[in-house]
């Protein structure tokens, strides 16, 4: 099958059309990441690699800082609403969000900035909306760190044009209460697990979860009961209760630190984690993401803020490169059937990414709107 | 099939070795119910009912009061304990201890007490040992109430030869704590179903519960967590949360009473009633039955206690006949593999029957014993 023709020189929502009217539900990105990897093979300025249909290109300007912008090129299954269609100045169609309208941003500007101030790291990736282990943004952090070094990462996820630094840690443990079980017609020659429970809940209900501001965004914590299961039988004092717990915390903690914390608050009990990944530092104290915040405020009146969930920003700052989330469209209409995407956003998206790292003052850039 | 041959009037342990060895594991009774029906007819001074494999025999002597024993027929699945064996005046195999040295005492006094004190009503039933729809003393109960009329009833249940008095009342309720879910990173924008459940926990921890004195027995109640579930997923604050409380109450309180006590307890929550029964009362302080504790201290020793779990006993009470267990057997054998009687149990538990029934002093009995 011939390769899909792309024109990186398009305006940025042709661009976005055109990558939405082919198809690349997770599993099936190849024809789409087999065009990417066409198109960018056309700008001698861009070294390109490929590991499976995650498709990279890159400068090699050697300039002091590099910067990764990544984006994945897997949608949810389509339903019933490609081709896109354009009404209104709205561009609506699965991907139109999450999140090929950012995947046409990167594109452009791949395509456009030959001597950006920072080097680039463009990256293109499979698997994203499936299970993490197929994520191929994981993969090829696994096959080839080295492709993923930087010192800042944008990942362009929907976030209407804002930014959402960074994400929250997250820790799961089990508190297991121990008791002796016996009829509950003699419940005397028992111990009941879970009554003991009580003061563990009582614990987590009494305490109050910490606010904290990590390089200048204000990360919510919580640790909460999420899952509780005692008892054998209507007619016997249970003898065991798991209460599973769920820290989530932020990313200046580590996940030694959340252990310890958890520990400390549950102490007296027996406390296995189960399973945990760190938090991402948004980085944005660093003067390169500091221009690239004033940018984004100019060009699209976004102010940073913090992102809560954790998300594939943490596959870079496992890395030490520190990552936030910028791109077009609403994150609540990702994944809809009526998912769409203003004009405006997307080519505001655009010119903020060219601002920051062309150098140039946003208010001299045309935003090219019409 | 010819109907097999029993001799009520052999000695008891003999009888009591018959029955065993005519297996009857709960669904199989026929064979048995046949014989016994077979063997009761024989004697005039009884009239015989029948109501599927249950099997009545009693006396019509116009006394002033009537007594009911009752004991079932079928036994828990034999595993390789049968046929009986007899070894340093111990009978071992199935049946043996649950409950078939008890028949053996009914039978045996069925048959040779042609004008015992008070009217005897023998009942010989099926289905003890399995789901409790099935249980033929609660048939007959529905089937014929008036066959179970009486003014105090024992069941031949073992106990050691001791008697066991009534029973407590059971009730179990859900306590329904309600959230909102919400994804665990954002906590803030949920409420957690399951920390609610700790006052409820609490509560139930602190609780001192009563000891009650009721008709010359002593009850120990309980109110207990038994079960407890809450929790969607280890990334949702859970929006329920349910904790199944047992109440063991003493016979003196009504069902009523029973739930108006633990809806004060639990007063704020949603708590619904699944299932209650009442207890049984023990009726000793009737002068009848307290000629029955008499007998059984000066044959076996055993002095009153109260039986604390639910049995077959609260049937008669719902009926309105006190009634308690009595009969030969470690209870803690009962559906062992090694499950095993003492001769000297049987024989002493017949003994103190026939002293109360037939209005004998007991110490002028003999006991047949070697």
């Amino acid at each position: 099958m011939a390769v899909d023709s792309l024109d990186l020189s398009a305006d940025v929502v042709t661009l976005a059309r055109e990558l939405c009217d082919i198809p690349s539900v997770s599993g099936d990105e190849t024809r789409l990441a087999d065009a990417v990897e066409a198109a960018l093979r056309g700008y001698p300025h861009l070294e390109v690699l490929r590991d499976g249909d995650a498709v990279l290109a890159r400068t090699r300007l050697n300039r002091a800082r590099r910067v990764v912008v990544a984006g994945h090129l897997d949608t949810v299954p389509v339903t019933d609403n490609l081709p896109t269609r354009l009404e209104d100045d709205v561009l609506w169609g699965r991907g139109t969000v999450d999140m090929k309208a950012g995947v046409a941003v990167q594109l452009s500007l791949a395509a456009a900035l030959d001597a950006p101030v920072h080097d680039v790291t463009w990256v293109f990736y499979d698997h994203e909306e499936v299970d993490a282990a197929l994520n191929g943004l994981g993969r090829v952090a696994r096959n080839h760190p080295d492709w993923l070094a930087g010192d800042f990462a944008v990942l362009c996820e929907p976030t209407a044009g804002g930014i959402e630094g960074g994400c929250n840690g997250t820790l799961r443990a089990e508190v297991r209460l121990h008791g002796v079980a016996a009829h509950s017609a003699r419940a005397w020659t028992g111990v009941n697990a879970v009554h003991a429970a009580g003061e563990v809940l009582r614990r987590l209900g009494a305490y109050a979860p910490a606010t904290l501001d990590v390089e200048g965004l204000t990360y919510r914590e919580g640790l909460n009961a999420v899952l509780i299961a005692g008892g054998r039988a209507t007619n016997v004092i249970p003898d065991e209760c798991v209460v599973t717990v769920n820290y989530r915390f932020a990313p200046s903690r580590s996940v030694e630190e959340a252990t310890a914390h958890v520990r400390e608050v549950l102490a007296g009990y027996d406390v296995v984690v189960v399973d945990a990944a760190p938090g991402a530092r948004p980085g944005l104290d660093d003067p390169l993401a500091q221009d690239f915040a004033a940018a984004v405020l100019a060009v699209t009146g976004g102010a940073p803020a913090a992102k809560q969930g954790w998300t594939d920003v943490a596959r870079f700052s496992s890395l030490g490169v520190p990552a936030v989330n910028f791109g077009p469209g609403d994150p609540l209409l990702a994944h809809t059937r009526d998912e769409r995407c203003p004009v405006d956003q997307i080519v505001r998206s655009r010119a903020a990414l060219a601002a920051w790292l062309s150098g140039a003052r946003p208010e001299d850039l045309p935003l090219g709107l019409s």
